[in-house]
């Protein structure tokens, strides 16, 4: 059910093609949009541009940079002389691991995981580029290699071919913990979860 | 937290400004545009732009109309001669009564509520086109005006305030019936809602 008005027709079909945006709910953005002020309008449509036009990926980690060849991360000369390269599969998995402020060293974004279902192979990501970087990087004082990909098939299966890859290269490889989450109750924590949490259980 | 791109994080906030999105959905959203094709962002844009120019106030109910003079629903030569004219508080409702399919009757859109909180007087609402409008269409047919307008304070006080109007123009005057909503338990309806549903009781 529309009011058969093709531009906020259009408007509400192409705001829900983003991801999380179902039909309702774009219509109502694409009426809210229609009650702003053209300013306020054109400062969107601006940003919208601008993304396209300034962001790009850094030479070097190949997460999002702006106006430089490198992001502000391999820029921070501190991180460069890190013995930790932590490997992920988004940019904005950068963001969730700098906020738990445990990790203090490089990173370098992969831009999706081995997935045969979905035809992604190795030859689609950044990882020959890895390899030329973390050869670089030894010489530098990198040490360890942390692999953060997510615990799922896909995220293991990569997991598992970088650490091949990377063991070649004599150079220690790890990946984040498996286990209950912080907060959590047990009952509410998968069996494999709680399984994987008991084979690595800690002494205390 | 953020990347640090400065064209991420303005197209962020300039979606964080929509109704519904907060910080996390607006960077997560400007995120996934940064990873759209140019063609597909620049839809998104002249979509924006087509809407602020194309749209416009139907001359007679104030929804919104395109290319034309008057809205769909005022253009219908059915709908022109119905004895019954649904006044509402904005043109989403108009969708939501239509979808009901028992209504088809005219419509007018009052744009807000009496709100003297909000510093909203019937001078800002289109009541006076209202009233211009009952008095040209009664020599049409028109017999009852239904106010179907937000069951709260400022809908009520406006419902009356059109009512003691349009009764000085002789001319019927009903609002939508309070009670319990279908598909509901009465447990979990508010006790001034089933007050209401006993009070107006219906015999069967």
């Amino acid at each position: 059910m529309s009011l058969k008005v093709p531009s906020l027709d259009l408007l509400s079909h192409e705001l829900s093609k983003l991801p999380g945006i179902g039909a309702k709910t774009a219509y109502r953005l694409a009426l809210s949009i229609l009650k702003k002020k053209e300013a306020d309008i054109e400062a969107l449509r601006s940003a919208l541009k601008a993304i396209k036009e300034n962001v790009k990926l850094c030479r070097d980690c190949f997460s999002y940079t702006e106006n430089l060849e490198v992001c502000s991360f391999c820029e921070d000369t501190e991180r460069a002389q890190s013995p930790l390269l932590c490997v992920v599969k988004s940019p904005s998995d950068i963001n969730k691991i700098e906020s738990s402020g445990v990790f203090k060293g490089l990173y370098h974004v992969l831009h999706g995981t081995i997935s045969p279902l979905d035809g992604v192979g190795p030859q689609d990501l950044k990882i020959s580029e890895l390899l030329n970087r973390v050869k670089l990087l030894r010489d530098k004082g990198l040490s360890e290699v942390v692999i953060a990909l997510d615990a799922n098939i896909d995220g293991d299966t990569t997991t598992l071919y970088l650490k091949e890859l990377l063991e070649e290269e004599n150079i220690k490889v790890s990946r984040l913990a498996h286990g209950v989450p912080l907060g959590s109750y047990i009952d509410f924590v998968d069996q494999r979860t709680v399984g994987r949490a008991l084979e690595n259980r800690i002494k205390i």
